[in-house]
Formats: C-alpha cells, structure tokens, sequence
C-alpha cells in the first residue's frame, strides 16, 4: 500500500523541482491553475516586448526594408531549426509555416508520390479528426484509398498496399502514445513511408525522429510550444528525402528563386521547399520569442517532471476520487502516455465548467473526457493537488449541477 | 501644353485633400516617404495597443477561454466581413484564413470540380509566379491542362473546353488591371468560371464583385489593407456556389462541427467550409484593427485621390525625368491602372537602392522596373514631387554608381 499523499508532499515535490525556477518565465494569471497547455500554451514573459519592437520598430519604422534588416526573411528556417532541436532532428530538417493541418497535406500528397503503385494511406480513427479529413483528401486526390483502422490494428493493418502511415503520436483525447520506433521500423520493413504528427509531443517530451529514422513529421506551434493562439505550425522532412519531396502548395516563397519571379516552378533546394506563401512574421515572432522559455532545459527533465506530475494525478485520483464517478480514460504506465491525463465522467462537461469557475483550467472533449495537460515549464506539483481537491469538492457537494454549468456553449 | 507642376502646387493638391487626416492614423517613420504600401503597408497606429491588449490579456489572462470569451472564435468571419465591404462582396462572403497561395490551391480546386468534363485552366503569363505555379499544381491534381497566355490573348482563350479563368486585377509589375466585369462576363459566356486575385487591389480601390458576378477571389492581408508582415489572407466565395464548394484542405475548421470531433468530414454550411486549420489570431487581430484605417472612408474618395497621385507621378516623371534613361511601364491611363506606377530603366536596382538611401522606399522588379505604390490614405502629393526630384538627382549626378547601390541583396 502506498502512504497517503499530502499536499505537504506536493509542495515538497515542488522544492525539489529542478525545472521550479522555469515558471518565472511565464505571464500567468494569478490565482488560477492552468493545464490546458496542450490546448493554448501559457503566454512566455518575454513575447509582449519582442513584439512590440517587431510592430513599433521592425514594421513602423523599418517598413518594407525588414524583410532583410531585421531577418524576417530567414526566420521560418530559424525557427525550424530551434524546433528541432525539440524534436530530435538536424538543422535544416524543420521549418515553420502555415498550419498544421495544410502542413498534413503537403507531406501526405508529397510521400504518396513518392511510392507509386501503392494505393493506401494508412490511418487510425480515434486520430485527431483533421488529420483524417486531410488525409481523406489527400488520398481522393491522389487516387489512393484512406484505410482507418483502429489503434491496436495498425501495425498489422501495415502492409505492400500501404505507401503512408500516418499517425498521431499522442492521442489527443486519451493522451495514448505510439512507439514511434516500433511503428517506423515495421512500416518501412513494408516499404511504406511515415508521417508523425507531433502535436501532443513537441515541447512536451523529447522524440527522436531522426534517431528512429521517421520520414515526416508536422506539428503545431500554439500548445506545448507556447507560441499564442494559432501559431504557426512546423514541418519535418528527413534530409534524405528533402530533394525528392515534390509538394503540392507550391507557392512563391518554396520556389528556388522567389525573387526571380520565374514563370516555371523550381523547388528550392533542401527544407525551404516545403514553403508556400509569405510567412505570417508577427505570428512567427511570437513563436521565436516563445521558444526561449527552453533555453537551457534539458528536455530528459521536461519528460521526468511531466511523469511525475501525471503520476501524482492519477495516484491522487485514486486516493481522493473513488467512488465519484470517475474513471481513468489514459494509460497508467507512463510509458504508455504522453503529457497529459484524461479522466471519463459522465457529467463531464458540467464539472469541468464547475472547475473552471473556480480558476482551474483543464478542457472537456465531448462526450465525456476532462482532459488535463502538464505543461512541465510551469505547472506545479501543488496544481495537482488543488485539482484534484476542487474535482471532489465540485462532485461531493454537487456543485456542477446547475444550469450555468451545464448550459453548453457553442466552442468548447 | 501643361504648365510647369511645382512642388507649391502639391502642397496645395494636400490642403485639398480629403483624405488628408487619414494619415494621422497610421505610425509612419519620420522624414520618410514610402511608396511600397503595395508590398507592406505601413502600420496603422492602433494596432500595438489593440495587440497589446490580445497578449497581455487575452492570452496571458484569458487564456483558453478567449476563443469563446475574447471571441477568437468568429474573428476569421468577422475580419472578412469587414474586407467584403472593401471589394463589394456581400456578408458572409468572405473568410479570412492561411495565406493568398494556400487559398488559391483551395478555390482552383474547388471550382475544377464545378466543371467536370472541362479540362483547361486558362491563367496568364506576365502574372505574379506564385499564381501560376499553384495553378500547375492544382491543375496536375484535378487532370487539367494548365494554359498561359499573354495578357491580350486571354478574352480570345476562352473557349468550351476553360473551366476556369484564374487573373489578378492588377499586374503587380506594372499596374496594368482588367475589366473584371468584362472578363467575368465572357467567361460565363463560355461556361467558365473566374478565379480574380485582388493581392494589390483590395484596399487600393473599389471593386464590385457582386455586381460583376465573380465567382471566386483571393488577396492578401498586408499590402493596402496594412494587416502587417505576412498577414493572414481572404478568400471570397460568391454565395450562390457555397454550397456546392468542395475544397481540397479540409481541415478541422471547415467542418459543420468541428468540436463534435466526428470521423467523417462534413463541411460547414456558406464560407465557413473555406477554413481549415486554426486560425493565426495574432495576425488576424492585427489585421482586424488595421482594417479600421478605412473607418468612413468612401472608397470612391479613395480611387479618385489614387488615380491622381498616379496621374501626378506620370506627369512629373515626363516634366522632370526625360532624356534620363526612364521609360513608363504602367498604362498612362489610369482607366487600365491599378493604384502603382513602375518605371523601368536599365540600372533601375541601383537607382532604387540609392532613393531608398534618401528614406524614399518603393521597390524594385527585375529584371528593371522601379515599382512605386501610392496607398491613398497615408501618401501626400508632395512625397511624389520630392519622389521624382531625387530620381532625377540621383540620375544627373552619378549618385546611383557606386558599390554600395549596384550590389544585389539577397531579397529584394
């Protein structure tokens, strides 16, 4: 039998934390428990200033000119390469531009045509939904068939038919994680290629993608990476697919020569290729400036804290939750799961608008998922356990069943 | 003949202008004049404190709650609605979402599949690259033949077998614009229907989509709209086809209910299926409060003030700058201009970089054209006299010649 767990202990945890002083570099309300950074990033100190020299100097004053004088030319390719340092890939493998979602397009219909004669794109259902729309689209455009299957079927579902598998490394809903290792090796065995979508992973763990020799990866800027609301989002081509790649937005700033105004398209040489239009700089330097709340964190840290901090949930959960209706929806293992935990509840939704009232921020995912992200930067082990103490008071007192709470609004 | 045109007579053609007050609305460098509002508009003054007030507190404070508190949420619908009153669209109309190129992949593809059994998109020669290239791309996707013409030949190349004209208004060369309503006319005509790209026309002048009975439009956020460095895009789509639109990058943000989190895709009811991904908020909220620089302007006081600083910058170029080596390379009607003029002259990259040593910014076209942009709400009659006095300063002295001007840039 484990002790009881005290929020002494917890605040101890927090004494101990290696990464505690990391929270400093982050503008957080005060009073409020924040673990929905998996969902929107908490906003890093520093970006509000950077900004405001980006808008009053690099733009006002700068014009026109600082495309060149103030770098903004290069900065997609900056940003990449401080990503993948994140994400274990080599400079010039990552590069930062539109969304994740048209990010998913370009690598599916550039890896397609590159295994012609092979008919499926390989998908998961519990996938983040977007990933499987683009997906259908892309195969509808490329004349091949979406196959999904479900999550434990997928590395038997891999077979000579299959020219891409694409997956989510962590589940958005269930915080299930893939072995990213394990499912390359098996599809490249087949002769298929695969896409990883990192959007539950970067910034809140380390991977290896190229380590274990992953093809392609996309991901999103606005959640562990803390680069604000709808941040770019990033795309992987390993190096040695980069001259092959023939994606399909092909847009100016991927051509060899933008500035050459070419009738006939040429692909830039390398990563930039995967560019299409203008950069969105003041969301990429948001971005940039976010990205300084890693400097100097080893990212095996990162990964020990998130564990911690998701054990401690879940130990906690079964200590103060049993019998309240709750049931663990992600892995125990910690092995199993990325940086969050989700807990099932039939009233779900109304306890998390309960929850919320209260200044503790997690997110509902319909039907019945309270999903709680552990931002290591900045969640605190005591975060942990004030949510859970206001998740027993919130049912045991019955304070979820109003009409406020459970009143749905239209964006959840 | 004309009279002689002084610098005394621009200054009174600016104590007469109406619009004379508009440029207090914008943070414009000191001693500067800038004439490439058409490659980066210049900053609305507004804009720091109203993004000040999106960091500080929408993300740092609210947090995940601004998408339905801070109505994050509808800002892609509500900036485009804003951007419709500007090109004579209806509501609901126009989204604004990714970039110009990503749209044009969108609505190219969309419009294709309107016309099955026709196989030809028909664009043209002299336009801007990136339009050309993603209508290569869209065109190998949907099994169409890409056919560029010269911009003369294009009335003539619509025959029974275009599914779709793909133009810009304005040449972003030389100025030169079509009739939309001509060409969308023979288009119909033809069965076809027109794709127009309003990159350098939206903000620069009215146009009357609706009452042309366009089809589909795209243009980009930061040139006369002044939404900043790489702002988000819009797309229009006429609403009597929005129902029947089916667009390739179907993202989670297009869809009837994207936080049902359903498997199967399904795209939203009118303009809303356009989206895809997250939308870029920083950058939209930039552009949103830009766009208020055209708050009760009458676009038509607009056009008139653009025509004649255009007007104004050829006569002045023919009393000051002949026998220099410069030729006109817009039409000298301003019936077929858009609100630029371009001069070309064969050392027009080391003259343009010597004017913008003299604080007078416009930009340069290879392989000669000096490319000048007149954004009527921020630039005053005399910045063109004293435009044309140091081109032909910097021509009759040599200026021009040295090392410093004539070495190419790596972006231009």
């Amino acid at each position: 039998m484990h002790q009881m767990i005290t929020r002494e202990d917890c605040a101890a945890l927090d004494a101990a934390d290696k990464l505690a002083h990391c929270r400093a570099r982050f503008n957080l309300p005060a009073e409020t428990i924040y673990l929905d950074g998996n969902s929107l990033g908490a906003m890093p100190a520093n970006v509000p200033a950077r900004m405001n020299r980006a808008m009053e100097q690099e733009w006002a004053q700068g014009l026109i000119r600082s495309w060149n004088d103030a770098d903004w030319y290069p900065a997609p390719q900056r940003t990449g390469n401080r990503i993948a340092q994140l994400v274990g890939a080599g400079q010039d493998e990552v590069i930062v531009a539109d969304s994740t979602s048209v990010n998913l397009f370009k690598v599916l219909v550039a890896a397609t045509r590159m295994r012609p004669g092979r008919g499926v794109i390989l998908a998961e259902r519990t996938n983040f939904p977007t990933d499987v729309y683009i997906a259908g689209s892309a195969a509808e455009m490329t004349g091949c068939e979406l196959r999904c299957v479900d999550p434990d079927a997928v590395l038997d579902a891999i077979d000579d038919n299959v020219a891409i598998v694409s997956l989510t490394h962590v589940n958005y809903k269930t915080g299930q994680r893939y072995d990213i290792e394990a499912v390359t090796r098996r599809a490249h065995e087949a002769g298929a290629l695969v896409v990883w979508d990192l959007c539950h992973t970067a910034g809140a763990m380390p991977v290896h993608l190229n380590r274990c020799e992953v093809d392609f990866a996309v991901g999103c800027g606005y959640k562990y990476l803390n680069g604000g609301p709808g941040a770019p989002a990033f795309v992987f081509v390993a190096s040695r697919h980069q001259d092959e790649v023939r994606q399909p937005l092909t847009g100016w700033h991927g051509h060899a020569r933008p500035f050459a105004f070419t009738h006939e398209y040429e692909p830039h040489a390398g990563i930039d290729r995967m560019l299409t239009g203008t950069a969105p700089q003041l969301g990429l330097i948001a971005l940039e400036s976010a990205l300084e709340a890693f400097d100097g964190v080893d990212l095996e840290d990162l990964r020990d804290k998130s564990v911690e901090l998701g054990d401690l949930f879940i130990r906690l959960s079964d200590q103060e939750l049993s019998g309240l209706g709750f049931s663990l929806a992600s892995p125990r293992d910690a092995e199993q799961r990325g940086s969050q935990v989700s807990l099932r509840h039939a009233e779900g939704y109304a306890i998390m608008q309960a929850l919320i009232d209260r200044n503790i921020i997690g997110d509902f995912r319909a039907p019945d998922i309270l999903r709680f992200g552990f931002a290591a930067l900045y969640v605190r082990h005591v975060d942990i356990w004030d949510t859970i103490a206001a998740l027993k008071e919130i049912v045991v007192s019955g304070a979820w069943n109003t009409d406020a709470f459970r009143t749905r609004k239209s964006v959840t």
